[in-house]
């Protein structure tokens, strides 16, 4: 990748998303005996749990007179409408009409494939026949017993691949987030960016730095003394669609983190998936789990309440490009350097897309990221940069 | 009229309404020497009284600038308008204007037919030759001498025909009035549905149940004794477009109310008009009125705020299915046995759209409600309904 | 110009604009060392001052991800995004790229001509290259050592056409604000309305009336004594596009003010310039200046606040107009004798869209402002008018 900027493909005006994907729908403590309502990647939805605990999604418009099915009541393991008391099972089969013997084998209402894994209920809006649970994305942190943490639900005012760009450069927490996790050296050292078939990879290290205040006091809390200077790293990891493991951390300069010891260090990492609610609003599910004082609850809120802090600062970014966007059809998007991750989650995104759609801007983007797939891209520190930047 | 369940004609998704027709505007009480600004049928209409009481419906914006006449001031019979003078007298005509002498003969405001008539005022949106007083829809149980009551006017976010549907199909009660007037036995009877040229009737008795808090309470009032079981009937007219006036009331049990003597029992009239003010709203005026303990204010009262309480579960329901309504615009309707009121008076406002409208769509519906014309439909009650509802 | 009413050219229905004139984008105390947004005809703007003090107007949207630039921080006498760090200069040129070296020379954000004058930062939208300094509008009253005041900004949901209507016909004040500054002499006494190829005027000489509380009060302030009958004149100059300096003021009667001496009046300048947000929404930047008391400081507050009580029965009136518009897009403007000030603004206005614009609409309306241009209109006193308003 060379220092000339280039617009984004014009896929990026596309506000749209893959259908046939796994969408997290709710976090697993949402999801209760009662009715959810919830519009997933534009399908107006309610959630609920069977008797047994295991999770119902249906259509959230009953079959008769629309009457949304999550204004009405759950009955064992069936939803009653509110208006005029027609019962659907939790296939979606309608099993009782008012004033009438015979029901009408079509009376139904649409029942999603869902699934609960990694704390959150995965929901499957397109072709049921292809939703096959090992494409759940991968965010086992979240549940796995060799690491701890909590996170949350933010709604948020713009189009999830806003989302996924912010995710996929970090450099922007130097400007956005330099009170907690910023730090100048995140937008001065080279970075690499890897990618396959459906996932892609930042990876940033920054050698020898002063550990910015979030890390500083987590390092601090693990070692039980004042921290020094520090390796961290940044591995984001992104899976097609809307999927953000960041594998971060920082370890004791010296202790050998670079070359693969991180045992002298604290090591976290950041999950992040979007759900696509309409093309200018999304669910965003994110957790932060730590693989140190595991059953430390003071340092699960505390981080927790940070991280909620840090993304509110994002939420206020994100809601005024959004705007911007809707206020400036006529212009492009251009790519920096500090892209080329955003860019090949988008290029997946669009191959997703190009597999489902025959819209032939997706088909170009898809081509291109085929051409390119297996590729490593090196991005260089600069002289400027670092002039600019007040180290160097 | 069997068991399966069909699509509404398609004429549901034209949320229009004719024109030729009286709508009540206000109440009686509303309307007073003041400028009242109201939608009616889509037009922009400013109401007020005349020096001897008449009602005025003008056009609500000014010929010169648009300005609405509602923001100006009564003078007399005539309106000025506040921004640049202008008088427009009780008939649209333009008496005044500022800083000349010639009157253009053509400045004038839309003046529409309009009268008084069972404590509304009606006014005419199409062609004013048409206005016959004698379509006034029939609502003098609102000021009989020989019953009693009062009502009120709520502006409800959904299209009038969804209000027609509900006051149609009263099963609904079971499950949204269940505090108050719903019983399980509604769900459960026969009803009898006929239908002439401009009005259709559904026939509902509920023999020998036990009476709901609303009519258990009434009848006590009436009869100064506990109350035990009753024939309870609910025996709904329909006017075409948008009137519904219910018979309702209870009987003690074996006093022969079936056979016609409702003479041990308690009667009132459910009074409702819709009138259309857009696509997704309208005004909704209603009264109840009885015909006994006709001077005592505090039962009026009860009644009145009882009834108030049950329309406002109504609203909640109504503005849920209308936003269903526009967010699914490519679901149908489907018909169960219930809604054979509601599919006849829907029939009947095609059948006037017809006559003012070339759309293809209402003239089929129209024809189908003529072939159909003078038919009496019978819905059984189910055995299945009655093991459901744990009465059989 | 006779009595018979006539509908406005349809060149009314486009709310539209010029783009080649300097519009008002900031009265000078808004404009600091801060990132001020905007919208400026349309275009989204930001504004600030340089170390220097000279303003600057840049494109609202960094050049990368539309980002509003005025949500990132001032950086000496550049902005830098608040996301990504990009840096702009005074003239939208990018001087910064966070992590790399090479600056796309095309990456910049739209530069607008902006100066300062008369109070009022200007901003030009159009062609720069035809950004003339001379044809800024003449508002120097308001900075002249000569006059005295200060005035204000307001933001009305209407477009700015109606703000022009609406200072061209001062008989409004009749009926809008009758408490202050309106007297029936106004709607009654003959006016004149000449023109010029961007201009128009319209004068109105009220002789030997009581004076209204306003200019009772200044006149009273001036003279130290009682105020009687005065001479009364309001003479309204229009500068196409949307500027309005009118000159009003009173002379005690018989001191010769009409004949061209109003050494024993008061005088002042009404300034009024009216800068398109939205096709339905405007700035409306103002201020009153004197030329008597000038230190007076109490004089210029309460003449200030008087002026914003009045504009605000204004705001009332136009926003309830622009409404009025949208909501019957079917009707027609008419004029009357009172309109033939803003009839002569409006055509002035579709002469200046003429040159920019094909729209034959607007050229149709030039036209026949060039044929009639040079010519007197005088409009008489009418017998009615006097009659009704009750002096004669």
């Amino acid at each position: 990748m060379n220092g000339d900027p280039r617009p984004v493909p014009d896929t990026f005006k596309l506000a749209d998303w893959p259908h046939n994907c796994w969408y997290a729908a709710a976090y697993d403590v949402e999801c209760r005996r009662a009715l959810l309502p919830r519009r997933i990647a534009g399908h107006n939805v309610v959630l609920y749990r069977r008797g047994d605990g295991r999770p119902v999604a249906l259509e959230n418009a009953c079959w008769h007179r629309l009457m949304p099915l999550s204004e009405g009541q759950l009955e064992d393991d069936d939803v009653a409408c509110g208006y005029h008391g027609l019962v659907f099972n939790a296939e979606g089969r309608c099993v009782f009409m008012p004033s009438q013997q015979t029901i009408n084998p079509s009376a139904r209402v649409r029942s999603y494939p869902v699934l609960e894994r990694h704390r959150f209920v995965w929901v499957w809006p397109g072709d049921p026949a292809l939703a096959d649970p090992e494409l759940v994305p991968d965010l086992h942190w979240n549940d796995d017993p060799a690491w701890a943490g909590d996170g949350g639900l933010i709604h948020l005012d713009c189009g999830y691949k806003l989302i996924v760009d912010n995710l996929m450069d970090l450099t922007h927490e130097t400007f956005v987030h330099g009170a907690s996790i910023g730090q100048r050296s995140i937008a001065e050292v080279p970075f690499e960016v890897t990618h396959g078939p459906s996932s892609a990879t930042v990876t940033r290290w920054m050698v020898d730095v002063d550990p910015p205040p979030f890390w500083k006091m987590q390092l601090e809390w693990k070692r039980g003394e004042p921290a020094g200077r520090v390796d961290r790293w940044q591995i984001i990891h992104f899976q097609a669609p809307s999927t953000v493991a960041i594998d971060v951390g920082v370890a004791p300069t010296g202790t050998g983190a670079p070359e693969g010891d991180r045992s002298e260090g604290v090591n976290g990492y950041v999950l992040n998936t979007m759900t696509p609610e309409t093309p200018r609003s999304c669910h965003y599910f994110w957790a932060f789990a730590r693989n140190y004082s595991l059953t430390d609850q003071r340092i699960t809120t505390l981080i927790r309440d940070g991280v909620a802090g840090v993304f509110a600062e994002d939420e206020t970014v994100l809601a005024a490009q959004q705007e911007a966007i809707d206020d400036h059809p006529e212009k492009e998007f251009y790519n920096l350097n500090i892209d080329g991750g955003a860019m090949w989650a988008r290029r997946l995104i669009d191959k997703l897309m190009a597999e489902e759609d025959h819209d032939e801007r997706y088909r170009r983007s898809a081509q291109e990221a085929e051409r390119h797939a297996g590729a490593i891209t090196q991005v260089e520190a600069t002289e400027a940069d670092a002039q600019r930047l007040g180290v160097g």
